[in-house]
Formats: structure tokens, C-alpha cells, sequence
């Protein structure tokens, strides 16, 4: 069921089975089959999720490659609750373990905001990642290229690039090393670091034998039209020709309700997990972005997957097996 | 490209990156991932997969739940070609390592069969399990229930038996406890041996203790219209009402051209992977049922991508990095 303030209140008393944070791939697929084994699941979606930048699926097998990643998340959130999942357009604000059960408190509706709590068995972390932007002073400018020519993800888009001339945007030294991947795509990059950073010496000399120029000055705006990058002007006025470009900035992490939660193991910002996407928390599951892996649509739905039959498994044998009991003499 | 005995030739002398064997769902997936990095690969597909026996696709995000199997596996092998992957309608005789490569033999064509011999550096064993099937003298009859409402994976279709009353057909005594799963799902269970074990007492008595009956005679057919199940009719006979039905009678592994293969590590029959799909040989993947873990579609799709994505670093870690030398001083 659709869930919203005017009809939340009616599950206030039940114990779900599971509690998915995030509506996006991972945890859509983890609420189809949640629901497909009859358990009771409430999915918790706060909206533009990494998903939603995607304006070209193509890479999931069954999609038209140009399929934008809302339809998918649409699809699948019609999908799930046809079901029989629950779905709650809210922010989780905060995951207390309270033993039994998790306590799951949400942030619901922008305006006059209401708090109420939901309570399950397990939680599935599936609330991902988003990728870090450069910021312009205009930043619709940044928005009417990210995800059409100006990529965010090599193993994705890498292929859409080839032997283009392109833009390698990073914010950190670490980060430019970015550039001695792409150019398996293509050789004719261009570092741009945004005056984020220092480039040291030994970076600016690989860059160089690379022959890819580095330009450490802050971005003014992309140029181009509908869509369709044609370079790069930064705020000295320099002008770079591009028609595609990779921003490698890192990515923040949608985990920040996890991090009072204790027995939860940690590789920097991803969670670790088993072969079933269990965390080190036997109720707690990560799938995606925020788990260690590749950040893949296929991942994160396999993920999905996982999850949610080891939470059926657990569910399972704890319960009574039932009988036909007219048969039972 | 489609290849076929027309234009094979031409195919030779490629060293292909990858040959995946099987395009189904893992196959296809990883195809497209390859192609997309730029890499040569041919999958060989001989066709009447698994997939094929889905009617209807219920917990795949993003297709529509009454899509069958084979929509998926036409979509992505136009998807792969597309991308620039070579397909073959072709079953893979033998697989020889030869240290840097692998020759793999195929026979082409059901008539006056030929045996080409592709090459390639990596291999990716994506060729899957059938189900066994209880053998009547007339398989029509079978093949017109199998797949529909006579289903071959609880994990998938446990949902759509919620309370009918349902056949267990088991061919060994130890498949008989998928009925203690089942019941998860309906606790109408009648269970079936076809004739093809014995039980315990021990077995019996379980069965009994649950309600379930047991019948150990021959089926003679599966009995209702179009693909409804409306019950099973023994040989002597007796008719069991039952409007769905669990066949749990193991699985063909397709796998017999890797058994000559040294190194490989296997668990019964299927293949030991690392977290990337990798066996512990180095050049050969496995994918979906092949390898230990759930058989489900979108777990052999990730397992596409994650092999693909192998192979592809291992490739392009060992190749000279792409430079822009125009801009070399």
C-alpha cells in the first residue's frame, strides 16, 4: 500500500518483517520478494535517489539502453507494492536497535514535518550514494549535463565516451588517477581539479608523460546545448573542448542513520557484508552502493535478492511449520 | 555480429577476449558489460535454456511480471549484438586450455553437423542447469503444466501456490524435505515419488506427522486445460486434486565441457567462485546456477557484470596505457 500522512497512521502498531531505507534499485527488489515470500515490508523512499540521474540505462539486462533510470524505479515501485509491500515517501532521520525490533524514526512531509516511528525485525540498508558535483555558482548548469554527456560512472558510461575528447573532473590528488583508467576509453583527457586542490609534483609529471594537460582553476560553466557538451570555460577564461567528461569527486553516503547502531563492521564509509548482503549485525542488511562492490544496477537488484531470502530463511525456521491438519489423524 | 555456418569462417583467426558459454541471463549480461568495455567476445547459445521455461517473470526488477523468460533472452541477445558482441547458435563440445588461450570446439548445426574451433583468452562458463522433469510416456503432456502452474523453483513461485493444494514431486527421499519449506507457503501438500525411491518409515512418519500424504506410484498424467493444473492421476488410477505443483528433482548440470579442465575447484556440481565470479582458475568465470549460490535471474545478472568487469581489469592492467601524444613534448 501506498503509504502517506494521511494513511501512515494505520501502521503505527505493526511489527514489519523488514524495513528497506531506500526505495532505489536494491531495495525495490529486496521489497518485490519480500513480498513475494508474504512478509510484511515497508519501503521508505526519500526521493532523488542516484537513480534519478540516470538518463540512459545501459547496462541492465532486459531495459532499452535508452531507458532513463526513473522508469525503472517508477516500474518497480508499482511493482512492489502491487505485491503487497508498503512504500512511504519519508526521510529516516534515525535507527535505534531496540533488541526485538528496530525503531525507525522517519521525517515525513516538507512542510509541518510529523516524526512517527515504524517498527520491524530486520532493517535493509539500500539508501546508497550520490556523487559529489562540482559547484557552480549556477548549478542548473551542471544539472543539464550530469548524467546525459557528462558521466559520473567509467564502468557505466566509459564505452559513450570513446575516443572523445573529455574531462576528467576530480577533486582530490587521489583522485586524478581516475584519468590512467579512462583512457582505456579514450587518450585525450583533460584534468580539471576546480581549485579544489594542490596537484603534486610527481602527479603533474604523470599527467604530462600521459600528454593530458591539467588545468587547476575553478570551472565557470559547461558549454553546450540540449544536452550535448561541446567544452569546459573555467572562471580565467580558458576554454576546453570537450564533448564528454567524467566527474570523479567521490561520493557521499546515505548511512549517517546507521552510525549509532553498534556491531556494525566498516571499510570506510561502505559496510562489510557476507555472501547474503548481511552485514555484521545479524539484522541488518546493506545492499548497493553502501555496501563494498561494484555500484551497479545489476549489483544492487541481485543484492536485493540476497537479502531478502536470508531474511525469509531466518523468518522461516523460527516459525511453526504448517500442518494440513485435516489430514492428521 | 550473428554468426552462423554461413559466416563463421570469418571468425577464426579471432582471439576473442572472452567466449561466454550460454546466453542466458548471466551470459547475456556479461556480454553486454564486455562489449561495452570494448572487449571481443562471443557467447554460444545452443538454445531451450532455462529461461525458456519461464512463463512469467515475477520478481526481476523492472520487467513486467507476466513477461517470459525468452522476451528477456531476445531483448538482450539484440541488446549484446548491438554493443557489438558476435552470437552463435552453437553447442559447445570440448574445452581446451592451451595456457594463454582456450580452444573451445563447437558443433554447428543439427545436419551434417561442422566442429569449429573458436579461440580466446578468458572463459566464461554461463551454460546453466535444466531441471529434471518426471518422465511420462507423453512429455507434451508434462511440458504443458512445467512452467506454468507446475513450477521447478519455490524461491520464484512460492507466492503464486499461497494455499492450493499443491504436489511435491520428488524423485529421491532427500527432496522430499522441500515439503518442510514449502509449507511456508501452503501446508496442502501431497507428495509424489513417481515410483523412483523408496521412503523411510522414518520419512513417512514425518510426512504423517505434518498431514501431508504420500503416494509412491507412477504418474500416469497431469490433468487439467489450458496449462491449469487441476490434479495428477496415477498410474493405478488414483486422482490427486491439486491446482499447482513443485517438481524437486535435481538439475542437469550443463558442465561437462569443463570436467576435463584442470584446477578448477567444484562442490558437488557446482563451481567454487571468488566474490568477482572467478574460479579458482584464474581465466575461468562462472556464472548464475552454475556456481554455488541462489539460482535467480537477477543474481546471474550481477554475475555477469561482475565477471565482465574481472576480465576487463586484468585485461587493461596488462595493456600499455593510451596516451594523447599530440600533447607530449
Amino acid at each position: 500500500m501506498k503509504l502517506s500522512s494521511k494513511n501512515y497512521e494505520s501502521r503505527l502498531d505493526t511489527v514489519y518483517d523488514a524495513i528497506v531505507v531506500g526505495g532505489g534499485m536494491g531495495g525495490l527488489s529486496a521489497a518485490i520478494y519480500l513480498a513475494r515470500y508474504g512478509l510484511k515490508c515497508l519501503v521508505i523512499e526519500k526521493g532523488k535517489g542516484r537513480s534519478i540521474w540516470m538518463q540512459d540505462l545501459r547496462n541492465y539486462l532486459g531495459i532499452d539502453p535508452d531507458a532513463p533510470g526513473s522508469d525503472l524505479i517508477q516500474h518497480g515501485t508499482k511493482q512492489a507494492i502491487n505485491w503487497g509491500a508498503d512504500h512511504l515517501r519519508a526521510f529516516v532521520e534515525d535507527v535505534t536497535d531496540e533488541g526485538d525490533t528496530f525503531a525507525v524514526k522517519v521525517k515525513l512531509g516538507r512542510k509541518d514535518s510529523i516524526y512517527p516511528v515504524f517498527r520491524s525485525k530486520y532493517l535493509i540498508a539500500a539508501s546508497g550514494v550520490i556523487d559529489v558535483l562540482p559547484e557552480l555558482e549556477d548549478m542548473q548548469n551542471v544539472y543539464d549535463y550530469a548524467g546525459y554527456t557528462l558521466h559520473v560512472c567509467m564502468i557505466c558510461d566509459g564505452f559513450d565516451m570513446w575516443d572523445q575528447k573529455a574531462v576528467l573532473i576530480a577533486g582530490k590528488e587521489s583522485q586524478i588517477n581516475a584519468a590512467f583508467v579512462l583512457n582505456w576509453f579514450t587518450p585525450y583527457i583533460t584534468v580539471l581539479t576546480h581549485g579544489l586542490c594542490t596537484v603534486s609534483d610527481e602527479m603533474k609529471q604523470k599527467l604530462a608523460d600521459h600528454g593530458y594537460p591539467l588545468y587547476e582553476g575553478a570551472i565557470a560553466r559547461f558549454v553546450g546545448e540540449k544536452h550535448k557538451m561541446q567544452g569546459v570555460e573555467l572562471e580565467d577564461g580558458t576554454f576546453i573542448e570537450a564533448t564528454t567528461g567524467l566527474i570523479n569527486m567521490g561520493s557521499i553516503y546515505h548511512n549517517k542513520y546507521l552510525k549509532g547502531i553498534e556491531g556494525l563492521e566498516w571499510d570506510g564509509e561502505n559496510l562489510v557484508t557476507n555472501d547474503m548482503t548481511q552485514t555484521s549485525h545479524e539484522r541488518i542488511f546493506a545492499l548497493g552502493d553502501l555496501k563494498k562492490g561494484l555500484n551497479q544496477v545489476s549489483v544492487a537488484v541481485a543484492d536485493g535478492t540476497l537479502a531478502a531470502t536470508q531474511i525469509w530463511r531466518n523468518i522461516r525456521r523460527k516459525s511453526e511449520p504448517r500442518k494440513w491438519v485435516e489430514n492428521i489423524k
